[in-house]
């Protein structure tokens, strides 16, 4: 049981387990804080936007709207992704892990086609570099043109 | 301020938040419980195989010995994933988002190329299907076959 048990909560019986794995029944399963999280990928290029959460109600918005909806951390508030910056996440498909507390998003984006705030398409715009003691980052990808 | 702080904390100075975007100064922030997520893509592929967690001493030891490690929630243990399955995850990149908060691994994975603990090479086996009441899975990956 080394990976197998990698996500899941202690405590569940072996055929709770399975059905949640194996089954074709939704379960979503959100931590104590209420939330789960969400990757955001770009459904034509496959790359990684961003990682964001979603509570029981963005969930239920995402999938009644097809347009993603996050839960705010900092705002502690319900989110429609894009309502401020026109970056709007369109439901494209939306995939469960196997355990069920983690969700994977293709999206088609809005706007000018970024999710991140500072300007980029992805959020994920860093590498980390490391070399022996010291460790830095080193850019990846530059801010897009604005419109 | 809307997709702008989605995952920030509430708190910090505008100095500090735009450092900790804009800087090469590597900052990892892990929350109340210790932990941070990580997405793993496949490095070749591109494809996101699973999500995961990391405390600082699983980030240390990723950093350190190139082998991706993650922290075991139902264990409470550090995880070199892979000592039992033999999907060992190579580092070949490691990022970081925005706020500092999130990671994505590309990674090369050992073994029989697979990642999830039920015989699937991602997690993500399964999409989100709704009409209108009802919402069911299917299931849009099988398992490999074991060699």
């Amino acid at each position: 049981m080394d990976s197998a048990r990698s996500k899941a909560e202690p405590g569940p019986a072996p055929g709770e387990m399975r059905d949640r794995e194996e089954g074709l029944a939704f379960k979503a399963k959100f931590g104590a804080d209420g939330l789960a999280t969400c990757v955001a990928i770009d459904a034509s290029r496959g790359d990684v936007l961003m990682v964001a959460h979603m509570n029981e109600a963005a969930l239920r918005a995402t999938l009644a709207t097809g347009v993603v909806h996050y839960w705010s951390r900092s705002r502690g508030a319900l989110w429609r992704k894009g309502d401020t910056s026109g970056q709007t996440q369109t439901l494209v498909e939306l995939r469960v892990d196997c355990d069920q507390d983690a969700f994977l998003a293709l999206v088609e984006v809005g706007g000018d086609g970024g999710a991140c705030h500072t300007g980029r398409r992805s959020c994920f715009y860093r590498r980390v570099e490391t070399d022996g003691d010291t460790t830095r980052l080193a850019f990846v990808e530059p801010p897009m043109t604005r419109r």
